[in-house]
């Protein structure tokens, strides 16, 4: 059984619209954006007090590609608040040079106690004051879904996430781990922004 | 039993000295600094995401003086990245505005999980970015030793706190509770600094 032509002007009509990310299904997050990510620069972060991990990754089709990557080293003898100014003014000088508009920040973490919680959420805190005060928009990757993306698998170790990446961007050598798991934030994201999903990032 | 003029001159001289602050006997905290607060002027701060309250205090003898303090709201339907730009450029305004060269936050709080925990930290962490890149030194006075001086009960009310700070400030109001609470950790540091104390403030 065929379609009639006036079906087929429907599909094609249908087709010509630009992809959207539709509100999710099951869970409470708000919908996603829908604008496209296509030549946007997309900041990606790996938030850690000691080694925070940033990428900026011009998004393109059929591929991304890196500006920059790096990690943000403190070493353990600083106090906290001189190693959150260290990663502000990192970002800052990285925002100045490579003018992001959306930010890819690890969300959804796991903490062993509320120690931990409540260190990481420092380093968050200033990594959010500072990309936020510029105005980018910032959405959340769940660390799983970044490694189901990226390497096909939520529990992939930080190496094999850091080898794909580096394949992905076309990189001479493999990333930092921590600035790997920044680019590799990125990278989904854009993917998500991409293609149809049930439920996108979450915009904070 | 008398004491010999040797050991009298012995005492005298012992107390000429300057008071000081000795490392802590029992915690692993870093020894609390030595120099005298008298005449600086010292920024509380109770960290939270919706309503951060800041105090700056003249440190004086006998009595020291408010020179401003307050709260910052920020609405609930904020995303979270919003509020922290929020506190971070009301603080920065505070910062130019009375030019404080030390501050006093709230440190060792109690978290009822891992979730209030992170993002009381990521307040923590624009605040103390802020302020730590303004050059300020910064002191965690936890809020049992507050209410302890204070109020003179470890686990006074809120309410009673702000009483106190109304009294002790000669304010024509009494405080909002968050911006109390910010004002009696400024007080709290000062009583510290100018007295022997076994474990001062911990330097983060």
């Amino acid at each position: 059984m065929g379609i009639t032509p006036q079906q087929f002007s429907q599909i094609q009509n249908r087709l010509a619209q630009p992809k959207r990310a539709p509100g999710p299904a099951f869970d409470s997050s708000p919908p996603a954006q829908t604008q496209s990510v296509i030549n946007q620069i997309v900041l990606g972060i790996d938030p850690s007090l000691r080694g925070t991990g940033y990428g900026v990754i011009q998004a393109g089709k059929p591929r991304s590609t890196s500006l920059a990557f790096g990690t943000i080293k403190c070493p353990s003898a600083w106090e906290r608040s001189r190693c959150l100014v260290r990663i502000a003014q990192t970002l800052r000088d990285v925002l100045r040079e490579h003018h992001p508009t959306m930010c890819a920040i690890e969300g959804l973490f796991f903490a062993q106690n509320l120690q931990t919680a409540l260190i990481m959420g420092e380093a968050r805190g200033a990594i959010l004051a500072t990309v936020a005060e510029a105005g980018l928009q910032i959405f959340e990757v769940a660390p799983r879904k970044m490694k189901l993306a990226i390497v096909g698998y939520g529990a992939a170790q930080k190496h094999a996430v850091a080898k794909m990446v580096q394949r992905m961007l076309h990189l001479a050598d493999v990333p930092d781990p921590d600035a790997a798991d920044a680019l590799a934030l990125a990278l989904t994201f854009i993917q998500e922004q991409n293609r149809f999903s049930l439920s996108g990032p979450r915009k904070v």
